[in-house]
């Protein structure tokens, strides 16, 4: 019998022992051993629960139990989630986290710890859900060079998006409703304002490039600006609004943002929509490739993490290329310098518009003009320079 | 040093001395050591190679060197393939290929002969070129019950048929222009007869099931009689016409085939286009998954094949789940029987269409007509009820 805790037993913690009586006979066949969870760390109770017996509400018992090979950390945040983590792995117990702001903020120090102590720290299910993503990367691509990752990574805000363009409703109004059905938070601001989006970048890229950028070094813009008129342009380009997540690593230098994007549809990320995720690399040998799923939910997340524990148990993980992250100053290219094709929506007379434009940049093609508002592609340009010409503009960066 | 060998030295295994060339030190990273390749196996020499010294023309020294510990089989067809795949593991040497017809064919037995040699066979490259959908299925979704496939895994048909839509020509024409490019084969029945994309399938669900299909338990579906008038009705029904390999596992049953079907463009898997590939994979747990990438090419397959060897020589792939397939006969259900929507064109007046397909299913919904044809979507009917009742009518399954 191998024994494991879970440390934070809400939506996900909850799918992971729902997960491990399911699947009893495949995991199983992996790890050679039953897997059972011996102890349930929260500051709830949960009388109902057939594990009632196993919540504790403090991490000393787990540490203490030698018994205990592995710790499924599906807390959340950064605190007490880190020094708990950082606890177990000195304690000699593997972890394996489903926690995207911890891993964006602390992967460099948690994959040290673990070295150090001859433990797994694993995090399949901070990025994409269920969609196996990072031991694609660790794996299939590890022989390889990442040039570029560019990626829907947040479910919620892409559930807003195709409500928007379906149905022609503001974001406001879209939001609120997703809050009454639960697919968005209380407090949106972490999905909304692409903060989730960025950490799951900082992730990939570290992935990629083995450097942990650092979170102030990633723009994260804000979807809460968007209305029916920048959908409706999307339309018109042949492509979506989308929020995307992109890395380019070239040159020695990292470009690294999360903001929404105008995708063209001839890219298949445009064509993802709902609560799904799809996350796609370049890389020198293996060329592009694109991963699509379920971006969240209780039992695909779950699914992850234990797919995970499985890899530890087993022993494959250790097998594995186990990347390790360190912090680099100056890589990162600050985000107003980086060069993009715009769509650009502005109230002045197209000759102005053109003039303006024709002066910075090499292609320039208008769109649509009226008498008040007139619609045009230009690029590429950095944001420094769109903003000296048209500081009131509504722009849009459009993705290669 | 790790020694390996790589017998068939053609467009892929060619790739492979370029990857390892190129990725050296990522290599290095996962297997902990340098990999060499001391051995290349094929009928022709190669003078002008910097691995002219390596060449031999015989298995014999291969097998008898015991320093050889890995042998990447880039042979193609089924013998000698299989045969040379079972001297090697049975001389200690693990195999990795990019060979889906031997798969397809012997798999249950190759997977056998690993197991009781203590060896790998790993053969990743073979379904989806550079898209690591094998290990994928054995690792993130083997804890999980998979109960459909969907798969675009022919590069060859899927560029015919994205050329004959985008420019409207005919299915001759562009399959030669194909053969010129080389994109397709002199000889390109594997492919435009779906033989290719059964193997694919083969595979797949073997990995899903643990049951290896036998070839003819599995129906494949030609290209060669696709016209335009095909391509613009899938465009009428929003959809795209699409040479699809599918599985659907369930109530013990297995149904598998690969065939021209129509594909909803609500269906990511519709968006895939020119040699691009996409496997969708359903499952209890996961939800639905997709991979998209290059299905073929001398790189990207050459780097799945590396991506094994690097699985096979750190000790990784015999951590991770290993798969065994059986022949179990009678699983399979008859094509003839499986229940689909169809898209029917005919010659017949509009009330005997109606008439006599109300009779046999629940939907009918006529499309188009005029004179001459008829259109109409009907169903879910077995193709032997549709064939009784309208054995010279036009008949494309459409996917759900």
């Amino acid at each position: 019998m191998k024994y494991i805790a879970i440390i934070g037993y809400g939506v996900v913690g909850g799918g992971i022992t729902a997960v491990i009586e399911a699947n009893k006979e495949q995991i199983k066949r992996t790890v050679h051993d039953d897997v059972e969870v011996k102890y349930i760390l929260d500051l709830r109770d949960f009388p109902d629960s057939p594990y009632a017996d196993r919540v504790v509400h403090d991490i000393a018992p787990i540490l203490s139990d030698s018994s205990v090979e592995l710790v499924c950390e599906t807390m959340g945040g950064s605190h007490p989630a880190y020094e708990f983590s950082v606890a177990c792995m000195e304690a000699g117990k593997s972890v394996v986290t489903s926690n995207k702001e911890v891993v964006a903020n602390f992967g460099d120090k948690l994959l040290e710890c673990a070295k150090k102590n001859g433990v797994d720290y694993l995090f399949e299910a901070s990025v994409g859900g269920g969609i196996p993503v990072i031991r694609s990367f660790n794996t299939a691509l590890a022989g390889d060079n990442i040039t570029a990752i560019r990626g829907i990574v947040n479910g919620t805000t892409n559930y807003i998006l195709t409500k928007m363009k379906n149905e022609g409703r503001d974001f406001a109004d879209v939001l609120r409703e997703a809050q009454g059905l639960g697919y968005a938070e209380r407090d949106p601001a972490a999905d909304i304002d692409a903060i989730d989006a960025k950490r799951k970048i900082i992730i990939l890229t570290a992935l990629a490039t083995g450097v942990l950028l650092n979170d102030a070094d990633v723009y994260a813009g804000t979807l809460r600006t968007v209305t029916q008129d920048d959908i409706k342009a999307a339309a018109k380009l042949d492509a979506e609004l989308k929020l995307l997540a992109c890395a380019n690593i070239k040159d020695g230098a990292i470009e690294a943002f999360a903001c929404p994007m105008i995708v063209p549809h001839t890219n298949p990320i445009s064509h993802i929509s709902g609560v799904y995720n799809g996350i796609s690399a370049t890389s020198e040998v293996t060329g592009d490739i694109m991963y699509y799923g379920r971006g969240a939910g209780r039992l695909p997340t779950a699914g992850a993490v234990v797919a995970d524990v499985c890899a530890s148990l087993s022993g494959a993980a250790k097998r594995e290329y186990v990347p390790t992250f360190e912090r680099k100053e100056g890589l990162a290219r600050p985000f107003d310098e980086i060069e993009f094709t715009y769509y650009i929506r502005a109230n002045c007379p197209k000759v102005e518009l053109c003039d303006k434009l024709e002066a910075v940049c090499d292609k320039v093609e208008v769109i649509s003009e009226n008498a008040d508002v007139i619609e045009a592609v230009a690029g590429k340009m950095s944001y420094k320079t769109l903003a000296d010409i048209f500081p009131d503009a509504t722009a849009i960066r459009i993705l290669d």
